[in-house]
């Protein structure tokens, strides 16, 4: 039963991906997957430092600059994490990958997508998700249901015309690649959210 | 007399970049020019950072990794270093730059320069030197010179295949771009090879 998957979680910050993913990697264990969860950046000790760089206050980057480190982050988790569980017929589900920089480098900050994609790709020698859940709901409602739980963060301080441009990047992704990129109603109860994910994961494993 | 230039030295280790910089940049401070001398990669707190892990032998990063992190550090050298001093009217004289990723990282090592050529434009956000020199010798000869003269470096241990491959990257971009890249033969006395630039300097400095 070695059937590799790599599986990408996107969405706003608050969207409920680590919630997710921690019970989408249960239920692939106790049918006994050998997974490995990871995010980005990080997952290994130069990209640890990398994003020490691009987080330190007292080195203030610039935008092409924190893309580039950021990229070079992802090709470190690509050849030292992603690509080496995937080949050990592991299931890798990882928060945050190649659509992030889509979606805030590219279509939230302007910076020219086809070239974002070409230094992606050569970043991640061309590896792709098999399947991209996007976490999506309303942006108000996101908040409003995180305020009802007593949860305040980063989230609302972006403001909400950053999120709709945020959401609006990653459904204009969705669209462009129907096959790979599943969106999923992330305001419905979180059984349901893990039960619509399932349901995508299943049919992988028995493609 | 505000003329910006920016000029880039390229050439392997030993050819005499820093000695013709430090000379060219004395001829010039003496027709009171204002000058910049910077190197890469480096000039920066955040591009130095950057070189740490790209040098950390406990840290051993892919090569891709590695060129994002170099392009990183450019871009925050142009923005930071490079682009001020430039649009300040003075007269940037830089040890390497794009050319050196473009024959270290893409002809030696087999990376796909088209590749390289966008992502390098998109970390300089498309900066080219007026003028590039290439201090250019056979091998085996600098090799002879500097022995010679008492020195034994880097040079001597990387070998001659690749100081030939090198070489032939130089020439090859050398090749494609004679209007900006104007090859020195680094084999001359100093005095000669110094000739060589300035007399290339003045043309610009008259244009």
């Amino acid at each position: 039963m070695k059937k590799s998957l790599f599986i990408t979680f996107e969405g706003p910050d608050g969207s409920g991906k680590t919630t997710q993913i921690e019970r989408v990697a249960k239920w692939l264990e106790q049918l006994n997957y050998n997974i490995v969860c990871t995010r980005e950046p990080g997952g290994t000790k130069s990209a640890e430092k990398i994003r020490q760089i691009v987080l330190d206050p007292c080195l203030p980057i610039k935008a092409e600059a924190e893309t580039l480190l950021y990229l070079a982050a992802r090709a470190e988790h690509v050849e030292k994490v992603i690509a080496p569980a995937l080949l050990a017929g592991k299931i890798v589900l990882c928060d945050r990958f190649s659509d992030s920089t889509f979606v805030y480098q590219g279509i939230t900050r302007g910076m020219d997508l086809k070239v974002l994609r070409l230094m992606d790709a050569f970043a991640t020698k061309g590896l792709k998700p098999d399947v991209t859940f996007i976490l999506d709901g309303l942006p108000e409602l996101l908040v409003a249901r995180r305020q009802k739980r007593g949860i305040q963060d980063r989230f609302e301080l972006e403001g909400l015309d950053f999120q709709q441009k945020v959401r609006a990047g990653f459904m204009q992704l969705a669209q462009e690649e129907q096959e790979r990129i599943k969106v999923i109603n992330a305001l419905q109860e979180l059984d349901d959210v893990t039960m619509d994910i399932i349901t995508q994961v299943k049919k992988l494993l028995l493609k």
